[in-house]
């Protein structure tokens, strides 16, 4: 299939190259790192994104071009949909770009159904960027320390920096060639993960401080405030995360995030080890996910809104 | 000098294996993987640490083993020393180590000043477990699943999970060959990262919620006061890298973490990024350190001691 992809940037000159909604660095890598390849072949190339580059990003190599207008579709010959296993995924624009004649998918999620025509889906690659290094391969393009920038931080970031399963031998393989091609591990993880604001550390801190164990210590139930978001004059969207820290504590099973959106009115996020199914806990309430990550919103007072999520826990035979 | 090493390693019969006090992901991996190495070449071996092994590294395949009282030296034909650039840093027992016949050093400091006979240095290196493993492919020996783990977990903490500038494409591709052995990322992970106590996430969350920034934000200060710990039922040795949090923050240069040991007396640890030389003002203080992390204890009232560390900071020039 890779050949097919190579036919189809020799044959055209404009392209399109975009991605999904709440961008992420695999996200963004994988797409600058082929625009820029695209573009030192010559190629009329535009990589359209509905949501703006998130701050921690803005450092990417050709970031800066990114444009958040999508032009006449006519206008591309092909567009490539990266890291994207729906189309809808892609925002308000999804109608748009179907209407392009060629849509090329590169993706790696287990999710993807293939519908597309000319696709290169691999549910083993540790990351979209992976599969796009071994596109520039195949080509036989020497990448540029831009390029290999993009790559290792979509490696880097899709593998929770060498954490997650997804860190295959080939991730690895890929990170160490990209390496050796200029990226620079340090100034890309400083960029990265060395940029959090301060009132973003603060709110961490409290929400921290306030955390409660339940279940003896098998939930870590982490609570964010409104007034707490105010006091300290940090944004909502620098709750991101924080669930995250719930899982890192020893003998949790199942970390929870109740945000509060509006008064009384809570954003529950969760993350579980292992095999502990949580989705099926976020359905009760509405919501959804992943076997390991799932989320619905509830209202009430935080104590009662906790209460009923550790009684569901239990039911469901969770914890 | 590779040679030289399996030379030793098939004359001699009796070896022992030891590291530096305050073990690290490196000094056990790296002890770990070459003990079960020469065990399984049928070698009577023993790994000697003065430390225990701390908690989040028991997992390691071979630390139950470890001893922590060494017998008679005369036991052991060779011995080597790894991790360790200054024979003094195993502790207590350097001396009677020291008379051991032959003492091989494996060491990727840069501060290893070279002087044992039989030597393995590569300050290019990025871990002393890079090195075990150049020298278990030279043996011509295939890793078990075990000697892979010890080693995975070396390269990954000694690059801070791959974050650091010592994440070379060598050290990457040993990382990738070392998961294709057997070695698993997400369980090495989870134990090595994800294994906090609740307590030392609360004092943490404290210690960030009370942060307070100096000189424009460049400078983090982070206060652990004693009533925090006694209150939260904390350890002392919690704090251990809390220091690292506030290098995180945007616009911050230095992060300074004062630690009350007793009252009104405060250990201060400080973190600078980039060519920042943070030595130079802990020696002020009587302290000393590297470049990018020194220490240094000094006695008064909180205001007071934080005042006087920021006017040091300015007189040295360092922000």
């Amino acid at each position: 299939m890779i050949d097919k992809i190579i036919e189809v940037v020799r044959q055209c000159q404009r392209f399109l190259i975009t991605s999904h909604v709440r961008l992420d660095g695999d996200a963004l890598g994988s797409e600058l790192a082929f625009y820029l390849v695209l573009k030192g072949l010559g190629k009329d190339v535009v990589v359209f994104n509905e949501d703006p580059t998130p701050e921690n990003y803005l450092f990417l190599p050709g970031a800066a071009e990114i444009t958040h207008h999508l032009e006449d579709p006519l206008l591309y010959e092909a567009a490539f949909l990266l890291d994207c296993s729906e189309l809808e995924r892609v925002g308000r624009e999804s109608g748009r770009i179907a209407g392009i004649g060629k849509v090329i998918n590169i993706d790696h999620h287990l999710s993807n159904d293939g519908c597309w025509e000319i696709k290169l889906l691999d549910p083993q690659a540790s990351s979209t960027g992976e599969l796009i290094w071994r596109i520039i391969k195949a080509m036989g393009i020497s990448p540029t320390v831009e390029v290999a920038t993009n790559l290792y931080t979509a490696i880097l970031t899709d593998t929770g920096s060498f954490h997650y399963s997804n860190t295959t031998p080939e991730a690895l393989k890929a990170a160490g060639e990209l390496v050796a091609h200029g990226a620079s591990p340090q100034w890309i993880s400083q960029n990265v993960y060395e940029n959090e604001p301060a009132e973003k550390m603060k709110l961490f801190g409290r929400v921290l401080d306030n955390l409660s164990l339940a279940e003896d210590g098998k939930v870590v139930m982490l609570t964010v405030r409104l007034r707490d978001i105010e006091e300290i004059g940090a944004k909502h969207y620098h709750t991101e995360g924080f669930v995250d820290a719930g899982r890192k504590m020893k003998g949790v099973l199942v970390s929870t995030l109740f945000t509060e959106t509006d008064e009384n009115v809570y954003k529950v996020s969760m993350r579980s080890k292992d095999d502990i199914d949580i989705e099926q806990v976020a359905r009760v309430f509405g919501g959804g996910g992943h076997r390991n990550a799932a989320a619905f919103r509830i209202e009430g007072k935080i104590e009662a809104v906790q209460k009923r999520v550790l009684e569901v826990l239990k039911s469901q035979g969770v914890v």
